[in-house]
């Protein structure tokens, strides 16, 4: 399967300015776990990005990032509210669960997006013993399901969590493809919109491996160092992350990549809005699209293309693009779509 | 810190073979998790190695193999014994009590080795519920100190597990150093002599990270994809992993790789071992030399070379070697101390 | 607080053949953690009631039965599928999660009660590492709300749980009020409608303390005594659970009780059920009646009376009778209802 | 088996007075969880020994106090430093690994005491995220071997404890015996030493069930009420608790109590010190006698008497006496032991 698919952001490979920072920072040796100058360079760029404030700690992948983060923020007696689309509900085996103890709350939405409006019955039992103490809100940006958060959304959801005690998380698993689409500075929506620690992704927007967990309030990560250790996500050849990330904030790698994977879906939308038989749930807002398409069309096109069933009982299906995606992937897909529909 | 010092395996770089291999799996889409060509190829590689009959499981990094190892092994009622240098011991900050549950039982010994004599009076306690059930042995090969088990060594330690219904684990961080300088196929003195699941190390013999979890008994698996994904250890681009391991095993890297670092061990042993007010601690079975030495030396040669104090109350350093280690770096050593001692 | 109130039947105290039989079995040394003849007799007394391949083990309260049920019918990646009234869902601090690691499944019911089309849209994901494996059905039997499964709900859920390789807990805290109410022997609806373990409670109806986990299938409770010791539930001066045990199975008492308990309620809802400006939310099938009052009211029967507040935002309370409730204390309840709507 | 034996104190029954306390208590209904006037005299009780400034958690049994205290103080990144004969380590089945997540550190003592000598060598690696982080210090008073720690040695302890940020917990199931051993107030060798927490015991010494778990510093307990309820030792009935513990307290019941145990032990030791061929093998300090005998009269005795194996090794036995021990107990086993030397 070497044919670009529209199954996942992470079945496209690497950048090559990426591969190339790989082979650039192959020279010699370098302490471990962290304490090496691609490392400390990267982390200069975070802060050039999100504030000179913050507290940052590199992991291997996104469910680490997420679970690192959660154990950090929670006690294990307290409860963590999501979507019930959220990666952390649905797709981590129970991993938060298992290593916060905690309990999740997921809360149906009809756009992968909370609100106030949802959280709040959920916010009750505080102080009693009895009952889970709800200790963190945590939104997806871009939300699984494609869609975006505002800024005003954010804020408010920051607002009704400090409020009551809580603190917000942001997976950020594609925040790239969000600060793209918002056409914002990735602190606008986040540590200005109050969110307190995001899990920052790259392996989805042209990276090999590697997320940063960024804690926007350095009170909060006392012991994260311990926790990353104790998770097992503390890697020991710590500069071929930083060299990553370094060479995806120069030049801006990531605005470059993650805008063409948003272009890339949007004109897969534009291509499909309208025929007639394809309804598309949801706002494109990002680098995904969901639709209904007969199932018929699905089996078709799914013996040349891979891409994941979404909700079979109602036959949506998502199809996500990437940096790597090229515009005549679209249009040869889209072509086998009007051909069949 | 880019001049190659001797503080650790991991603190070298990426052999060039592997960076090529990297580069030229990086070709189109890949379904993610290890549904992919390079992970199949990978685990070919390693059947090749141990056999048929093998399950592999790769994962991120040491500690992330060591946890998933045990986690698989026992049940969270079980102890697990190692020697009281062990990695998972001392040096994963509670990882395997935090993700198994289990007591963790470290047993002094003079040179890092587990036996018979020393495992059997911690073997009691069976079916007597306010005992922790003794359900694992671990065993490192090359041990943290720099020594090796012989195969006879390990059989008796297997037989003696398996008599009373234990499982032998081997921490194989450095296995390709251990099969070099045995001069065994990596099969005899694990799967042969009665070891029941191997992390199988990479990233300490020139890989860039990725290391392999081998249960010899299928039967012992059948859980272990949803551990790997709970401990978050499931990495998406998992051909990463797998295009490294087929490059490792291709034209025996792994070997070239482990000799030259054990060969760079036996020299630098060489030239100090006859050098008055040097005392070498340890068998260097291995690519670690252990060494007391005159605290003033160690104050100086730390100025230029980087390298860990291994027990500060007697003055004992630790020097390892590594694939990228040059002759030049061993004989310029050797005279820096033999200037100062 | 010494008044007889409606809060819960554990505000109840102990019944005086209980305490008869603390005090009876207060004699001599016995050998700790259940190796004695009360223990011993309590244990055949279950197998009189739930037959002989039976497995029992006693705890020392309700939360203490569910976790030891849950953690020894799951591996940590399970989901553990209840409805979002559950006591393990909403009373339990998140000690499921904790102790297990399993992802809770709360399922919106308008009853309390589970039935196989709920269940049934949560059943998939089966072999899919990145989702919580389906793994216990929970059931709760008097459900938190007073309702009650008949047999045949009952099976139909084991039947579908067991046609998916999932197994099916019952949290039994009030599972004599069921089988008095369903008029029935335990083993008609546990046992032999298919269901895999049971917390059978006795601290709700006159013991003062203790409740057993039966397991219906030895095979399932192989390590259950060290779960139970490593989660802190093992009693030693166990011969005092178990001669409570006896004493409320010999005469009958548990059946006494639970009648009368449930016959204090029932003249409660007949007092009430035909009030203007009280409306009874749920069906009164056990010892729990559920009624929406005016807000005034509440205010003022809390003056005299102790009991909950259901649901605040639509002034819903929950009035719990109990084996020692007496006709006058409902009647004269009943009175200060009627005498202030 | 209802002779009384030597095998433990928790094989005694419960004093006359704790059994008419519990009737007592047994009148009306009592608000669940603690809010109940028994539960708070005994609070009181517990503020007349050790000032008003404690924090109080009543559980059910020992190591429940244990692994509740342990949780408190800890956090998963943690060890827990112990001597190799603590009950922690040795008799709760691995229960404080399971909830806290933490490493213990058994040291090995010559007589269950730890001084800081011994503990001094774990005080290392601090701020190393390999590293398990030292976090509590666990003494047991009485020790396991019956042997007691002065208050100068206590406060030693402490005092180095603080010194390096590590909290002190104390086990003192046998607390009782320890303060007429030592002739002090139960404050002298805990707070005024500078222990930070302790698992104060009763049901050893003549109570039916029921710990207490007394934090000198509230800032410590701020969560305590939370991880006893996910604990599973939270208790609906909690009047039955306190009201044992005001008995326990009211006439210095515990004091008569563990004087007596503490005599009957001292007969015993009186009475068999200079028989040739029993060489008693620690201080009798409390209600303890650890002896090696002949294997042969082992076998003897067991057959009229219930007693432990302590160390089958070297023929080594454990009895203890507790408040019910006759001193015609004592006498016929005496003769029993000098009839067949």
């Amino acid at each position: 399967m070497s044919l670009r698919g529209f199954a996942s952001d992470n079945n496209s490979g690497v950048h090559p300015d990426i591969l190339k920072a790989l082979a650039e920072a192959n020279v010699g040796h370098a302490t471990g776990y962290g304490d090496d100058i691609w490392t400390h360079r990267a982390v200069e760029k975070f802060k050039e990005e999100f504030g000179q404030e913050i507290d940052v700690y590199f992991v291997f992948n996104g469910t680490g990032a997420n679970v690192l983060s959660l154990k950090t923020l929670s006690r294990s007696f307290n409860s963590i509210i999501c979507a019930d689309t959220a990666h952390i509900h649905v797709d981590e085996c129970g991993a938060p669960e298992r290593f916060t103890g905690c309990k999740l709350i997921p809360i149906h939405t009809p756009d992968g997006k909370l609100t106030p409006e949802l959280i709040k019955p959920h916010l009750h039992g505080f102080d009693f013993e009895h009952h889970s103490q709800p200790g963190v809100i945590s939104i997806t940006q871009v939300t699984e399901i494609g869609t975006l958060y505002t800024v005003d959304e954010i804020k408010a959801i920051c607002d009704l969590a400090h409020q009551h005690g809580l603190l917000v998380h942001m997976d950020g698993a594609r925040i790239a493809n969000a600060a793209v689409s918002l056409n914002l500075p990735f602190r606008a929506f986040t540590v200005d919109a109050g969110v307190d620690v995001i899990s920052f992704g790259g392996t989805k927007n042209g990276m090999m491996f590697g997320e940063a967990v960024i804690f926007f309030n350095p009170e909060l990560s006392t012991y994260t160092k311990y926790y990353r250790k104790q998770e097992t996500q503390l890697y020991s050849k710590m500069r071929f992350i930083g060299a990553q990330f370094v060479a995806y904030f120069e030049n801006r790698l990531w605005e470059k990549n993650a805008s063409h994977s948003n272009n890339m879906a949007k004109l897969l939308y534009q291509n499909i809005k309208e025929i007639p038989g394809i309804q598309v749930t949801q706002s494109v807002d990002a680098n995904g699209v969901f639709a209904i398409i007969p199932p018929r069309l699905i089996t078709l096109l799914q013996k040349e293309y891979f891409f994941y069933m979404w909700d079979e009982n109602r036959s949506e299906v998502r199809w996500m693009t990437s940096f790597d995606t090229q515009k005549e992937d679209i249009e040869r897909f889209t072509a086998l779509i009007k051909d069949n529909i």
